[in-house]
């Protein structure tokens, strides 16, 4: 089989990850291999970049930069929040006609699926052989068909770890600790706070998912039920509640500040501009309406979930890497385009091959447009997630800090 | 000389940092050596545990469990926020008496040195044998006397640390970004953040500190010219900030919001509880008046900055465990209480030893009651931290997470 013989672009896009670049240098490094592929040309800042014409020559770049890079968390070419309507799309490919670019490689989560979409149509309309394929990545883990996304193992872990030091900071010093975790309409971030649980009161005690509905009743008898039982209370919390009607609960705490609401191109409101609006409402309503209860925080970590430097999984790293390489194997052996995805192989002992999927599949014109946690990890009363969640979770997330505590080895005081 | 022979106790007071347990567990390695301290007693949160006789028994805990708990973040006895008045300071006497307690070692900062001053006084008044020795801890860093404080180089690598993350988080998706960072009435812990600038344009770009006065308009003048140059923004900023009449900006912001400001016993304002709003009311702040500006968030970064495990700085960590150490070697030599300080000493490279020295010098009776940031690293604005700053930090702190980033290597399009 003769393979397509020009340039190839590769792009990131939307927020960064901790292993974002991996998958760039995987991309990089099979390029290399294969002389068809004539130049790489990375664009700054995604698709913008491509428009802009303005690029990086990854061929040119140094190995031990590379593998640094690679290391390096947030997208190293950087990335962008554009949605490309056809025009948009359009635009990007007369840039490809340009540069005779015939592989066009997209680092991204379910908004890069789409975007790769309309280019690989306008290219097929065009008559202009054109590869798209779609990387995976994202920290909420919510992209189709994929067992799970490069990037969430690591965030998962950071989380995981968080909670882990709040948990002894909760327990050295009592009161109701709040923390907003990121994740816009699914809960696999936050669920993942409940690998911190060691000993039988260890927390997070509740955990709240956009999974369910939120109600401010509910949640403060929640809290002031296990500061009742524990004298404390640790909690995790999507950034992405909503209420029974499906509002999200940044957005009504907002307008319940009168505050302008900040959207992306995509019509999403920036929940994380209101995730501190949510933390300060959530600590407010506690002690407000708590009197036992004298100390509340409420954080939100914010970026730190997805860019904290030398912290990451070392199986979502390789994985990442994975499918950066898969990407560009895919590219030059099948005849038609698509999305790497990640499969889980079923055995006792984890492991994890992938194939290529339609882009179609990862990005559906209809609804369900996003995975979201799956009901057999919530526990009924939707304030917690189940213990079974560690089996998927686990391996994704590799080991954690080990920390250590005193037993009570007599009874009674001591003398 | 002869030493007093009887039992010890040893607590942990105010907030936990990463490396409280390594001077807990230097006090319980060099008590062992010592056959005239009979029982180490371990009082659970704090000087609360004294009075209600919870202890745990630190001669029976397993080594490999001592050496785990060193490592781990958070105080392993519990901590307490209490502040002691003279009748509270009777009780533990009391219970100083009725186990026979000789030496008293209080981990904590300096509200921490005031109540050992207490609970030495009424010894000596009551013509009771004590050795009281206070142990230096806090994460601002703003301790008088010593050079530095245990617990300052671990939470200043963590600040570093996330802001080399958000700085290419920031480079990635352009915008502005503020994190707001512990530091009640001393900037050290923000100003930390400067060792994350490597390139020339890195943030933090702006660098905000109790030590200067701060002006909601000269801030967004500040922001609004950054934002023009760089396209983006990276802000420091202590949660301790203030106006021109001293009011902390946290409270301001309170008031503002017209919620209840939560006040601990040391009638201070507690400002993690308000950091939060402080976050928020500036974020918003920012997107309301400028109109160039279209992405803000602002995070507190909470409690992350002192108890994520497996994160600290070696240094620290080994200085901890050494004041621990010579708490217990000074109360056998000396004859008179004290507070173990650090000295740097004067040469290239970065040494350290400890001294004892009056409990009055470490928690006096007149202001200033802590120490800030000096004016040398200290920018004439007032909104930036000098990198002479570094000379001072980069020891206590250590290496940081390595990272890398693409050259433009050759100019204009690339065909």
């Amino acid at each position: 089989m003769s393979h397509l013989v020009g340039n190839a672009v590769v792009g990131q896009a939307g927020g960064p990850t901790a292993v974002i670049n991996q998958s760039l240098i995987g991309v990089i490094q099979e390029t290399q291999k294969h002389s068809h592929i004539q130049r790489l040309l990375g664009a700054r800042h995604g698709v913008r970049g491509v428009i802009n014409e303005e690029f990086y020559d990854l061929m040119r770049q140094p190995d031990n930069m590379l593998e640094l890079v690679a290391q390096t968390p947030a997208a190293a070419l950087g990335a962008t929040r554009d949605k490309p309507d056809e025009e948009y799309c359009e635009r990007i490919l007369n840039t490809f006609k340009k540069y005779d670019v015939r592989y066009f490689f997209y680092i991204g989560g379910n908004d890069s699926a789409q975007t790769a979409q309309i280019i690989n149509r306008l290219a097929t309309n065009a008559k202009y052989d054109l590869r798209v394929i779609h990387i995976p990545k994202t920290i909420d883990n919510d992209l189709l068909v994929t067992d799970h996304c490069p990037g969430y193992g690591s965030a998962a872990k950071f989380v995981a770890s968080a909670f882990i030091g709040d948990n002894l900071d909760n327990r050295a010093l009592k009161g109701v600790k709040i923390n907003i975790l990121m994740g816009r309409d699914a809960g696999f971030l936050t669920a993942a706070s409940i690998l911190a649980r060691q000993r039988p009161d260890d927390g997070p005690h509740l955990v709240y998912l956009p999974e369910r509905p939120f109600g401010i009743d509910r949640f403060i008898k929640d809290v002031e039920e296990t500061h009742n039982q524990f004298g404390r209370c640790l909690v995790a919390i999507s950034e992405g509640i909503r209420d029974d009607h499906g509002i999200p609960w940044a957005e009504k705490v907002q307008v319940m500040r009168k505050e302008g609401m900040e959207r992306d191109d995509f019509g999403n409101v920036q929940l994380s501009a209101g995730a501190g609006s949510l933390a300060d409402y959530l600590s407010a309503e506690i002690r407000g309406r708590c009197r036992t209860i004298r100390r509340v925080r409420a954080d939100t970590f914010g970026y730190l979930q997805r860019s904290f430097p030398g912290f990451y999984s070392e199986q979502d790293a390789w994985e990442a890497r994975l499918v950066g390489q898969m990407a560009v194997s895919y590219s030059l052996a099948a005849e038609h385009d698509g999305s790497v995805a990640l499969i889980r192989l079923p055995s006792t002992t984890y492991a994890v091959g992938t194939k290529l999927v339609a882009l179609q599949e990862v990005a559906p014109s209809k609804p369900p447009f996003t995975k979201v946690l799956q009901d057999e990890y919530i526990n009924s009363a939707g304030n917690n997630v189940l213990n079974n969640f560690r089996e998927y979770v686990g391996p994704l997330v590799g080991d954690l800090p080990k920390i250590g505590w005193f037993e009570q080895i007599a009874q009674g005081p001591l003398a």
